[in-house]
């Protein structure tokens, strides 16, 4: 078995890390997966939904977009037709949820945390990517509400990232790009904490179903790629 | 621990599945997990969406809802907002995308079967009991299809059903009602052919992350499960 | 002439009325005329619209669906499509004014009733099925506001009932089954109060104009069968 | 009695209709029942809906809006807003069905017929005045189609006009303003042909149910006011 | 170069401005500029929107919309589409912008001046004449609020009147009717004060670019008809 | 009068176009005036829009947006709001027309080129960045259609640039950030070909009026400011 990348199955993409991206948002980063590029940003907004105000806690939720023309070929663009599509709300509430993992919302005060994760290039894991970036944006904006004072107790909890792994020509693989994706026989996403504890586990067949043994492998090769993600954002924290 | 409904943890909830429940649809089944109610048919439209035309194939989707006083407060209609939720529109995708797992496109021919899940009365795992209860009323369309020439090949490959798992107060725990779910530290929606394959995992850690332990300890009951689940579905088919 | 289901003219079709249908909602009922089935909903919520608020008074307001494969060809899921039909907008405002007019809207303090009617199976007279078992509901839910003590005087001024009548081949019928009503030449639905008064008529002439005498004729035949529809409202409301 | 106007109960307000309003359509009228001001088009353009396609005959529908400030306070503008209002449905639903009993869709051939009704000053009456106005502007489109040679068979069938008459401080009167209609007891709209046979009847009980007498003295009112519309119908159409 | 309408390339078409054209509004203006056909409503409404309140200002807002047949073709109804197009929006901006130059929003206090251009009937200009009639109907409004007490400085600041004007077979023309205005090679819309200061230029070549010195002279043709419009304005107001 | 930039009132900011910056559109820019960051891709799709099927000439359109953080506030989604809102469409129109000027639609045959202007850091001039970044992205889509063999006539016309202008504190100033467009008397954005024609202009009075004066010394600016950019593009198509 060849992967179309000639990447050995347990290698990931080569992953950067671009903090400080955009100028205005607490929290912007810059992630790339090989060619999948996402902007990642997190806003700080005062105040809580409707729902849970005066409770004295706070909120982190998600949005997700695709530039019209980050795929091979233009996608309509979602505002002009009004409507997000079922693939944006769905991964849209898997970073939701995922990076809520993250957070302590209690600590976090009446305040509100918008994730938005905008894919520029698309080449297969944005999902997997906005995650991982999106977890370093949010470390940068309770950073920042803690140097503004906003903040007394640690919000953050532990590190989250997610990678992607699937079974491809019947060999288990990392990390799956566009090629691999669109021919794979299964696709897994798994979002993990820098703990080792799972947050979510998304494991679809494709073409036939999967067996308990694909499905260990697969979480195992998981576990190795998403213990390099975490090194990686701390490496881009330090400096 | 001692489970809300007082059944074991490896208990599934009293299972119901009625067919013929509607007059119209090729196919129409009641579906109840304990008090969770569900109406799943299956409607044959000729023809297909026009990005399969002409390619002789057949195509399978699937809509959710739930009467806006299914619940224990009464939601907003989604026809009246003129938008289907965020949670909607996710479960909607999962209940499609595992039931094409049953169905051979190719034999099914340029025709379209839609499978509709309206929930009537819910009371935790409406998902699951959507996709068990598809099943049926899917195999029953194809029955008819067949009675009526309009296949010659078998379009059915394997038999779904699907059930929830979780940790609740420490403890794994088969099929979860709503109280059982809304206190629950980790839920997971697991989707198997009979054949014991498995289509989709979906877990989530609703507090905590949860081991890789916990994890097989939840895949185990979901097998026993869903086992006895495609028992259900061929009895219900055999009268 | 002989009708298509072989009932005389002055015939209703089976009549049944099954309350608590569903365990969450103040008051539910299945209704049946025929092979037309409608879940009919009513929910207690604190509180009244905006345009109402400290006026010491309370509101009732309706709406309506049917299930994607209730009737004989799938319609489009109104959720799914982002708007509610006009026949549907129709027969909501129908619903909403005609049991309005069974309350005392004063008595019912600042709460606000919603019914919800879902047809589950259509089979000609939605709408004034509709009516019907949503007073049954109404009922119910008024009853749980006062055991609640929740109101002091009585809101339930009257019960309504509502039937449809029509000239078939020439001969006025009453409660036109799906068959007779799409070759109707004049259609015609009626609410009434069990005291006799006519809360709203809508007749609409199908192919050709209908003249005074047969709109007298089909009245009559209304008020005879509205009158039945009340006993078995009370009978529903007796155990 | 004194009806804020001072008209007595038979008398219609004074009604003008002038023909040929605007240039582009077919057929153009501003009708005024009083300060009720309206403005009817009927538009033809060729070709049906592709419900019809294929068999040979026309379809007419019907629109129906109010500019935002032709009431006592502005209503938000519907086009702004994204969204009909269900009154505004109910309307146009109305004035179709009305009209459509006019014409011979047959005779039509494949063309289809546009009505826009616009209210530019709302003073009680507006879909009476429509439907009335509409009439007239059919009529015009039609004579438009047979002089263009583009129909051969006459599709115009009968008249159509309409009127509204309730129960005010207990007395029956004809053609309610909006000082009437907000106080009457009962309002009832009829549509009737000028060969005397009724399109549609809509009555609606306002605070109290009416009897079967008082319904009779509404319907009595309204021949005799219908028939004076026809008249003025007939003089707008001779010059 | 003889123009379609045979008018001299200076030559305003016959305007006509009618004060007081319906009766709710506090402002309402019929304006004619030939066949172009707009009814401008200014209404008054207590209160400012939520981005303003609080601050003692008022606010000035403009919605424009044309009749589906006041054109040539009918047009599809934007209320029922469900969306404004984006010419309208373009358009309702501009009259918008345009007339907030006239007005002084702190002496307003907090009150919200809606104005309404419906276009009755179209042939070019709509925009122009709407701007200009909508500058009469703000200003009726304007002494309606000092008249009622509810306003005690001024705040009419400026009359404010819009022309276009274009190239139209190489020769300057002022405003355009729709046979020149689609065979243009330029078009520009001109707004100005009657203090002679320019509130909004708008010009866009059609086919091919064009020079300074044909701006020039289009601007000097503006200005000029831009006169006579204030004129007119004056003359409106003054009975 | 001290720029807050601190550049003299004839200087562009710091201009960068980076070409091949997405790696699937036809033609992809990224274009920075300063801090404002837009990323334009010109897609090419064959065949047109039904209005223009069969007559064998292209079509080109643009659309804008601007993720929710590429400002100092976090602006809403317009795909999650399900609209767009009233600026964007202004400026998708404007440039939109402003680039179908440099293009022969005839040369073009039946291809659709869709710009898309998506700007991710906002500091002012985000239209004018757009349109003159879309230049770039379409000659390069022009040139692949070229190579491609799918157009043989030239169909670029010619260059096409766009800058703003304004008067900041009575000072006639090239190319506004943010801090002086929020401040800016008067406010002016002038697209122009390379031939020296003007292709729109848009000038708004901010606060006060503005003279011809001011006016002929703002157009003057920005041809000079144009002439720059039309120069940066060559180089930047140079290489």
């Amino acid at each position: 078995m060849q992967r179309p990348s000639g990447r050995n199955p347990q290698a990931l993409r080569p992953i950067r890390i671009t903090r400080r991206y955009t100028k205005h948002a607490e929290g912007s980063v810059l992630i790339e997966f090989g060619d999948t590029k996402v902007i990642c940003t997190a806003s700080v907004v005062a105040g809580v939904p409707s729902f849970l105000r005066g409770q004295g806690q706070g909120w982190l939720t998600a949005e997700y977009g695709m530039l019209p023309r980050s795929t091979g070929t233009r996608m309509d663009r979602e505002a002009a037709r009004g409507k997000q599509q079922g693939r944006t709300v769905e991964i849209q509430r898997l970073i939701g949820r995922s990076l809520r993992a993250a957070i302590d919302l209690n600590a976090l005060g009446e305040n509100t945390i918008h994730l938005d994760c905008d894919v520029i290039q698309a080449d297969g894991g944005t999902r997997t990517a906005s995650i991982t970036g999106a977890w370093v944006a949010l470390a940068d904006a309770v950073a920042w509400l803690k140097a503004e004072g906003r903040v007394t107790d640690e919000p953050l909890k532990r590190a989250i990232a997610s990678v992607s792994v699937g079974i491809y020509q019947g060999v288990p693989v990392l990390d799956l790009d566009y090629p691999e994706d669109s021919a794979a026989d299964t696709d897994m996403n798994v979002v993990m904490g820098d703990d080792g504890g799972i947050i979510e586990i998304q494991g679809t067949a494709e073409a036939e179903p999967f067996t308990e043994a694909e499905f260990a492998a697969m979480l195992s090769l998981a576990k190795q790629g998403i213990g390099q993600l975490h090194q990686l954002q701390q490496q881009a924290l330090s400096h």
